[in-house]
């Protein structure tokens, strides 16, 4: 997968949670997933298709992180996983989607989005074969959580 | 959801599954899906998205039915879930999602699709908010299993 890619993936994720929130966000060094665990305990999924492009993205978080992010979004005090929280990760989602997609537009590549499903619980996840799943991993005080691609780049 | 769009996935998930075994796929009627548990030991999920259209198909299966249908598929006589019957249904996935797009092609809805996730055991799936999931339950020799459809409609 193009470095344009992950880069849009990794600046978008950074801007919509340091907005949402009064996190800092640092990305970590993408890395190839192995096995088909999902990261954590919510995982929102969406399908991303374009003139170039093919694929879905994946975030997941602990439980413990996503509440802390929640919370702050939201000025709440939940201790446990709600549908409130899993909606704020479908958002999420969405956003994470949506600032990647115009990322990708400013570099001539045109991508629709598909509506997020999110996971509760964790699960094993299988994806296209042949095509890596890049993992990028975030860490803020919230604790940390992932980004993952697996996209086919037809370019 | 359109009655057209429903019909186009039940159209779609016979032509798949009766052209790819033996078996004979008897729809059953719609309704909508009340929680969030996954039907089945195996779930595909797509994005799907249009010009008119966005949203999921989900297609999930029991662990029996989904074994008699990819043994009926490979000439395999599988005897629990692995990564070859995973694998098969992330092709099935594709092909319903794909001959639901041609169908809605036809009544000029462009449709396009993104890849196929798969989820193994039962979980909890959270979509869209205010837009209903309709459940097509469907039932064969080899058991049942369920296509869901989670679309926005713009028209």
């Amino acid at each position: 997968m193009e470095v344009e890619i992950i880069d849009s993936f990794i600046g978008a994720t950074k801007n919509v949670i340091e907005t949402m929130t009064s996190l800092k966000v640092l990305a970590g060094e993408p890395y190839k997933k192995e096995g088909k665990n999902s990261f954590g305990e919510v995982t929102g999924m969406i399908g991303m298709i374009g003139d170039n492009i093919q694929g879905n993205m994946i975030v997941s978080f602990e439980e413990s992180t996503i509440l802390k992010i929640v919370n702050s979004m939201l000025c709440e005090k939940y201790v446990s996983i709600n549908s409130y929280v899993v909606d704020a990760v479908g958002e999420i989602t969405n956003m994470i989607c949506g600032g990647t997609k115009n990322g990708l537009s400013g570099m001539g590549m045109n991508v629709g989005m598909a509506s997020p499903v999110m996971l509760v619980g964790k699960a094993q996840l299988s994806q296209l074969k042949n095509v890596p799943v890049i993992v990028i991993p975030f860490s803020t005080e919230a604790g940390q959580f992932v980004v993952e691609a697996n996209i086919v780049s037809k370019n």
